[in-house]
């Protein structure tokens, strides 16, 4: 498809839709791609508004913490917590103005945590490009992420309804809370899967069951449907995360020991690690050793030979195979809901997050 | 008065009201101390509710988060803010629930700055008592002031008035617009009165204004008396923040020479040293030199002595006269609504605001 025969909005779609069809045909999930593809074009005008509402997110650009928030902003995501919210209202048939508010609420909460993260985090690359804080300073990503999220909140407060907008401040207070969690593992390698869950839950799962939940309701589906949805918003943000734990410790990124070491050392526990740990508990004292040992950092060949010995454990097919248990617990629970083209496009997503490769 | 017979409420009173009345005792307005001693028993109950309010504003102690909120929070401060609300809403003859959580909102908005720009301006005490970030790390006080913006807005979503929530979205979105100016100044000196208004009005008065102005709609005003009300809280923020800059320059503090030239140097403008700088420009040069100049920040007599030559322009009477100016026009605002205790006790508060000495 060249760009002149491009519709509006695909641009926006390809990046969460076109990687998912991809890797539904590698899988041989044929019918999966094809309804992707068509879910593409049926969305395009959806996802235009969207990435124009994104971009016009950040009122003014006076001072350095507006251009951080534009920074991130403007950065191609994969927006997959916009497109499961504007789904979950089209299930009840339509999409009505609160739903688009609070896709990009949605967006605006994630993106402002990512700003924040990379503060806290000392990152510094994200979606392939240098962080904010490396651009602009860290006080400028901290300021920048202030204003994504009271962007984010005046979004749902626009709706008018009162019971999200607890909801959302409900939302960022766990969000909050599980970033604090984790920071205090930071010096520390303690592969506790109960930790793991608390922190996933609360930085992934619960802004996804947000917006499904939200986005059901206002499309006017029932209480007991948009529980439904939060059940699966929470399914779904586990698998998307375990997923990504996963990509993560693939070996075809160039740098790829150091950011897992620097993670390991940043408190970030990742699924495919605790599951490596739980089959060779060996491996507990020497990565808690490597994540400090200075010249292993600086030699990719050790690391990566150490990150071998983790793959070799099997730890990322385990990894997959929890993340589609979670997905499969998620199709099952879309199942109890009427028939639609918007829960057919769910469905679709639902089962390829857990197959994508990047 | 000793602890036996201390009535409920009154510690909390004591903060604000003892020094105020001590001022005007000092400045021979014995009808205004005398006003201030009544005041202080006669919202006794309020201020013990407001100070149980902000104890039980951070819900849980599982972080260090959590534990650089209550930090803050536990400090004694001078409440004037949640006062000038509760004040704001007697005007009706009443306190509403509302005005409580707004009171306490207030507060918390100027709590969770606190925790936020002494992260970002890197400081080491705030209220006589080591920052939390001292305390608990930069990270649990960025994510500890993030606890503490959300139970604000909680608070004011309790109120159940989507206007108010509009504005405090509007109040917060400005203190930070206006903190990532002031830190855009870093590493330069330009004593730029307008640049020192707009990082006051958006730092210090809006939020004066939004509580005042709230108060008085939740306690029943016209949108006219609310309206005079935000002037009001305008013009006494100004105010209370002219007075803190010159307690500030005053020579009382021990390490009063240090404290200066770092909030130069983080890009702070006072508004005595732009005064200074305008009766004696060559200041200019020399201030903007002795930021940098480690020696003289290594020893206090030749900082003592600058700063002495800085008073010496007269710039702390000049100061302390345009924060009277902003205070009389307040009382004079004031005097403009219907006669009531209340009423009585702002304009005791607004007039000796500016005569407080600490």
């Amino acid at each position: 498809m060249n760009e002149l025969t491009t519709p509006p909005g695909a641009a926006a779609g390809d990046r969460v839709l076109t990687p998912l069809a991809t890797a539904s045909e590698r899988k041989g999930l044929g019918d999966v791609a094809q309804r992707l593809t068509e879910l593409r074009d049926w969305l395009a005008d959806d996802l235009q508004v969207l990435e124009r509402d994104l971009a016009g997110s950040v009122r003014e650009q006076r001072t350095l913490s507006h251009k951080a928030a534009v920074h991130l902003i403007a950065q191609p995501g994969k927006r997959i917590r916009p497109l499961v919210t504007i789904l979950s209202s089209r299930l009840a048939g339509r999409i009505p103005e609160e739903a688009r508010h609070l896709a990009v609420a949605c967006e605006l909460v994630h993106a402002a945590t990512l700003l924040h993260d990379d503060v806290l985090d000392m990152g510094t690359e994200r979606r392939g490009a240098p962080t904010a804080r490396m651009v602009y300073g860290n006080s400028a990503s901290v300021l920048g992420g202030d204003h994504l999220l009271l962007e984010a909140l005046r979004r749902v407060r626009r709706t008018g309804r009162l019971d999200l907008l607890d909801g959302v401040l409900e939302v960022i207070e766990q969000m909050v809370t599980a970033e604090a969690l984790q920071l205090e593992r930071r010096e520390r390698f303690e592969p506790r899967r109960d930790l793991y869950m608390e922190v996933a839950e609360g930085k992934t799962a619960v802004l996804f069951s947000w917006g499904m939940a939200s986005g059901a309701r206002v499309g006017g589906l029932s209480d007991d449907q948009a529980d439904v949805l939060w059940g699966i918003g929470r399914d779904l943000g586990l698998a998307f995360q375990a997923v990504d734990d996963c990509l993560d410790l693939q070996p075809n990124a160039a740098e790829i020991g150091k950011d897992v070491f620097a993670d390991i050392r940043e408190g970030k526990l990742t699924l495919p690690l605790i599951i490596a740990c739980d089959k060779q508990p060996a491996l507990i004292a020497t990565l808690a050793e490597a994540a400090h040992d200075e010249a292993l950092l600086a030699s990719p060949e050790r690391a990566e030979a150490l990150l071998e010995q983790v793959r070799q454990t099997g730890c990322l097919d385990a990894t997959r195979a929890e993340a589609r248990a979670w997905s499969d617990r998620a199709v099952s629970a879309l199942a109890t809901l009427p028939d639609s083209e918007a829960r057919a496009a769910l469905d679709a997503i639902i089962r390829t997050a857990v197959e994508r490769i990047h």
